[in-house]
């Protein structure tokens, strides 16, 4: 069902990064739901996790342990959030930490644990601390694809992507997974997006990099306007390569562009996967005062389940497009200087339909999988650009029946 | 496909209102398409808009007639929202007017123009108009539910109710129709009210009776959290009964209160035909710290598309609504103080599952058609209530279909 979105090319391994994937039994398919990731000693780790205030145990617990000592191992189970699970959760995400710990040899403090899935139910703790042994022994830096298998939950593809560049004429790679595709919108959902580099990178620049370039991605898409308890975003650099990047350095700044096209990457691909999606749909604003009000509009736009259906149907509907601008709140909009056009079909001028448009042209301009909506707001010079799908019968047949 | 709702019985003709309706071809099918409601001279007139930005042709010249002259008539169309039609829509509306000022013998500014159906498209105006004569000859005192038909556009029933009372031991009455079923938010989306009494109110007082009722009623209901372009709730008063209501009196708290309870029946009816709706669902939330507060979290949980399908299944997935109680942005949330019940069952306390809680009960109390969520949020003594309905397959089917 994922619009225009494939399984991913062969992923780079980085070095310094190891992973494993196995399915422990938490899926009652028999599919992957548990990875390991080991990241080599001396490597730093940046991370970002949801702002919703109910905020699953293995995200309390990461936080926790990433004020403590570096990470050196991280573990993700798909099928189960051990979210809403009070004190028993906690318990439950600290005895999988001391697992890897038994295992691996470090201290349990160096593993930060991650989960997605249902939320609620208890973590099946015997079967997940019982295949990590194992998922220690078959650590393997080709192991990329198979970890992203395994921490999909509604998702139909993997998802990863790759990048090669050289910084300062030396060659670094920079890698990535994620899964997602429902509970979706920015404070990145039951996002999980794990990246690696083996650039070397310092703490505060490593953060300062993930921050910046999770505001341009993975803050701007929506699926559909929920905010899932367990997300969490993990930037790690290695330096295995060798290659050091000086902060504030041309290299930082390529890094920086890599970075923000990687994470742009993977969060197309939530959105292409989004639940039910038949359409990408990319949102565009432009002529705001601020990129706060672009913002404003462009989420009122994107999160209107009546132009959610309307480009299902691919219908050209541009009054519920106009109808969401003028909802969205913004002082002293004057509708009149609004433009809108789908592709390069101006639809709306001033205040109603353009003139010269036919309704053929806004067909066409909607036929295909992937919609582009320009919405000029003749007040400004800022812009914004996110990224969304449509709402279709899937959606809710995925979201009835998922779970329980 | 309305939730608990049937046509409503007969409605109270109201002393000093007549009402006609009639079939002008506006709407493919046939249907009623065009209602003219007469006041008596000397009534008095309070009425709302929409807060949309970009609001439809009559609202603007609604607004605009009623700074100038107390109305005489109000003329509702529906198939068409002659919204987005910029100066030709504004013409169209006014032309409209004068065609009931000349059949009615009227100022133009005396008659009301409203609209509610497809945005953008140019009003039908030669078929209106030309339907206007005849409404004038057969304005009727009991025309209140054929206007109730007229004035339906995704509607599966018509929607009214009457009231009748004592004030100061004298008889009035208190009638009103309704429509909408899609774009409901607060802020009345594709709305329209109508409401008449016979008591006699000053304007002022009116207004502020208006404005009570619609605050506790019709601005606590969502279907799907977009706001219309078209949104109007009017209230009359004829004085035709002879009893007059003194501002400040016994008998104003006492019209309040059966105002309140009629515009509540209306708007719960608004969300019992809400687009594709299988369930009524009231979202109840308490110990808040502002009423705000509280209000910012029940729609939170009520537009959350997760919360809506997990309704739809009859599934009592409370992850969801801690999830969406948790994004609602309340600062310094104790997720922990949060309680959540479904009907008479409490699923969550301290931060999870409550530990008495089984499924079975919590499937119970979501088998029906009507579904009570009741939130606690441990941190105040405000509370607030609102309405709205579940997100079906049927809701994206009549989105994708409706229209052009």
């Amino acid at each position: 069902m994922a619009v225009g979105l494939e399984s991913p090319p062969p992923l780079a391994p980085v070095t310094g990064v190891r992973l494993a994937a196995a399915a422990a039994g938490i899926k009652k398919d028999g599919a992957l739901d548990l990875a390991l990731l080991e990241l080599a000693p001396g490597s730093q780790v940046a991370a970002l996790f949801t702002r919703n205030a109910f905020c699953a145990a293995p995200v309390i617990l990461a936080r926790r342990h990433l004020q403590r000592t570096a990470p050196r191992y991280l573990l993700v189970n798909s099928g189960n959030a051990n979210a809403g699970t009070g004190e028993q959760g906690l318990a439950d995400a600290r005895a999988c930490c001391q697992a890897v710990a038994r295992a691996a040899g470090c201290a349990p403090e160096a593993v930060l644990p991650f989960s997605t899935g249902v939320i609620g139910e208890p973590l099946p703790l015997a079967a997940l601390t019982g295949a990590i042994p194992d998922l220690v022994r078959t650590l393997d830096a080709d192991g990329w694809l198979a970890a992203a298998r395994a921490i999909m939950t509604t998702d139909t593809v993997p998802k990863g992507a790759s990048r090669r560049f050289e910084l300062d004429g030396r060659p670094v790679t920079l890698t990535g997974i994620a899964k997602g595709a429902g509970m979706i919108r920015p404070d990145m959902a039951t996002m999980l997006v794990f990246l690696a580099t083996d650039a070397a990178l310092a703490p505060a620049q490593l953060h300062a990099c993930l921050q910046d370039a999770v505001a341009r991605t993975f803050h701007c898409i929506t699926v559909d306007g929920d905010t899932s308890t367990n997300d969490a975003c993990v930037l790690a650099a290695t330096g295995g390569s060798g290659v050091a990047v000086p902060a504030g350095s041309a290299a930082q700044r390529r890094f920086q562009e890599e970075l923000e096209a990687l994470c742009g990457e993977l969060a197309r691909a939530v959105v292409r996967d989004g639940e039910g999606a038949t359409k990408f749909i990319t949102v565009e604003v432009r002529g705001g005062r601020t990129e706060a009000e672009c913002r404003q509009v462009a989420f009122a736009v994107a999160e209107s389940p009546l132009v959610k259906t309307a480009c299902f149907a691919g219908d050209p509907n541009w009054g519920r497009i106009l109808a969401a601008v003028g909802r969205a709140g913004l002082p002293q909009l004057d509708i009149a200087a609004v433009r809108i056009h789908l592709g390069q079909v101006c639809l709306v001028r001033d205040g109603g339909r353009a003139p010269e448009y036919e309704e053929a042209q806004g067909a066409a301009a909607m036929a295909g999988p992937e919609i582009h909506i320009r919405i000029e707001l003749g007040r400004g010079q800022a812009c914004t650009r996110i990224w969304t799908c449509d709402l279709s019968y899937d959606y809710v047949r995925i979201n009835a029946e998922y779970r329980t």
